[in-house]
């Protein structure tokens, strides 16, 4: 047997099989889905590793899935068997709340239950995620796939693509807009296809040089080395906007000199402690700094049905579960263009 | 004579006849103010110390200046001889580009002329402010001043007032609205005024006990003492709005917890680096931290309006110029309720 240190760190390896963890029966308003496409998510690493505390083991990641309906209950009204669907970082929330009524689940005031380690209401233990051969999610929480898309692409909108989308969408970036998409990785060769899909003059802003191709074929209409003094002084107060991906600790200021009067930058990587910001960054030309969390489930169809529309999905490398280590390894060396995608019909061999 | 270490810090004394420093002749567009009161801002004490770099000897501080016309230009349009005026922190800006045609000269993209220690277009040299017997100042700048207010009590509305008043107006506080303003001080004082005015719930946040009553005769509804851990924690995810008037390196995320998902806090007091913020703090509930700098011309004509409307006025002690060292010292330790003004008077007696 394969020993998985995804599937628990080194404090719980398991085994392969341990991922067909038993599934709830189906309830009436339920959805059973046969997951054919998992994407690997920085925070399924995160999870496994216990960086943000609170993991609970046996952990089965996996928030960015796909798959095909295999049965639903009798209440279910908008989903049959054979449906292309997707789960995404959410599996339940209050539904009843000012922000479930609202549409924005993600910030649930009773808190939303992640798709995995979070508080299962069925079980009365935790979630289990889609690096597994089924999942059983209430109807809400799913999503349909346009099926013109490349089912295998698809796998990462549930995240990356939510994440990059809804702050595009809340902050109404329009055609003509000049926009910086900080940091090329999960997050932002997504956040570029989607600035770029809604008319932006896109920019992609990173450290590392030799970027420019990749960001170019991506819809980038220019690349801009951070770490260019020069370059950065060149396009100050020129952004009407700034989708900051860096998913680490940082220093916003110069990203904040970039910005124009009244303009904002919006976090969606950096959930951890950042490097001091001077005030003046942000009261020179009444400037904004905010963050944004994946997005509500309305809004999540919203951006599927956007990608269908426009072709839109993510640029992917495939991998059997038998390497979800390595790929682990080379997603903390930011080591994948742009996405693993975990076929799991390799954990049904 | 007095010295005045106000007048250009230990590296350059002088006597108080020198703040009566030659002013030009009045240009068709000028009006010549003789003034009667001026405010002492903490920026005064900064600029005579040259804590922001960049501090031009001698140093005529001053830029919260009340007085009354007495002579105008051949070409000025709404003021008159006798008129009860204002000038704020600006006596000149490009009035061409973006920011000037937004009626946002704070922002001009050209650079707006301080009314003390800016580029002085007409001399060449730097401009002197209002600790002086006269001022002649672009009609554009002059503000008109409500005969019913009382005029000393007023000199303060011209900084500390649109500071507070600007980001309210903009970010469109509102009846019922749940309003902290953080720091009671000379900006903090007229935030509550503002916001009591405008129909919020008005929560006074402070680090110091013993503030409650004062706070309450200011307008505030309820008091919150941010060291109370407690406390804190009962005001959670619950203000609309954050006016943040601290005017030193502090710590965010205490108070970015108190917004509700969706709101924002703006900076108005820190023009300085701020102790690390979490990215959390903004993705968990989508909130924003945003900054913001005096308000434009019309903007302060705006808020001077609504003060004569409202009966709004700063809570002044009155000083004579040859008082001044003593006030900045009290200033430095937070020892006044809530701005010292100057009766220039003293200055001709």
């Amino acid at each position: 047997m394969t020993e998985i240190k995804a599937y628990g760190a080194e404090t719980n390896t398991s085994d392969l099989k341990e991922m067909n963890i038993e599934r709830r029966e189906v309830l009436p308003t339920d959805v059973k889905i046969k997951i054919t496409y998992c994407g690997v998510c920085h925070s399924d690493i995160h999870t496994v590793k216990n960086d943000w505390k609170g993991s609970k083991y046996p952990v089965v990641p996996g928030h960015e899935i796909i798959g095909r309906v295999i049965s639903v209950g009798n209440k279910v009204t908008h989903l049959k068997e054979g449906d292309l669907v997707g789960v995404g970082c959410m599996v339940d929330s209050c539904r009843e709340c000012s922000a479930c009524n609202d549409n924005l689940e993600q910030f649930c005031e009773n808190g939303m239950v992640g798709t995995y380690n979070g508080k299962d209401k069925h079980s009365g233990g935790h979630t289990f995620g889609g690096y597994s051969e089924s999942i059983v999610v209430d109807q809400h929480f799913v999503l349909t796939i346009p099926e013109n898309l490349n089912e295998k692409e698809v796998a990462p909108l549930l995240c990356a693509g939510i994440t990059t989308y809804s702050p595009l969408a809340h902050w109404k970036v329009k055609k003509g807009d000049k926009v910086g998409v900080i940091g090329l990785g999960g997050l932002g060769h997504m956040g570029i296809k989607f600035a770029h899909a809604l008319g932006a003059h896109v920019v992609m802003i990173t450290r590392s040089e030799g970027k420019e191709k990749d960001a170019k074929k991506l819809g980038a209409d220019e690349v801009l080395i951070s770490k260019d003094a020069e370059e950065m002084n060149k396009h100050k107060g020129s952004f009407d906007f700034l989708l900051n991906t860096i998913p680490v600790k940082h220093d916003l200021n110069p990203y904040l000199q970039l910005l124009k009067r009244d303009a904002t930058m919006v976090l969606v990587g950096a959930i951890e402690p950042l490097e001091p910001m001077h005030g003046g960054s942000l009261i020179i030309g009444r400037k904004s700094i905010a963050g944004s969390l994946i997005g509500g489930i309305k809004e999540t169809q919203e951006m599927l049905d956007f990608c269908g529309a426009h072709n839109i999905t993510s640029d992917v490398e495939m991998i059997d579960i038998q390497n979800i280590n390595e790929a682990y390894d080379r997603v903390q060396k930011s080591d994948v263009k742009y996405r693993f995608v975990i076929d799991m019909e390799s954990l049904r061999s």
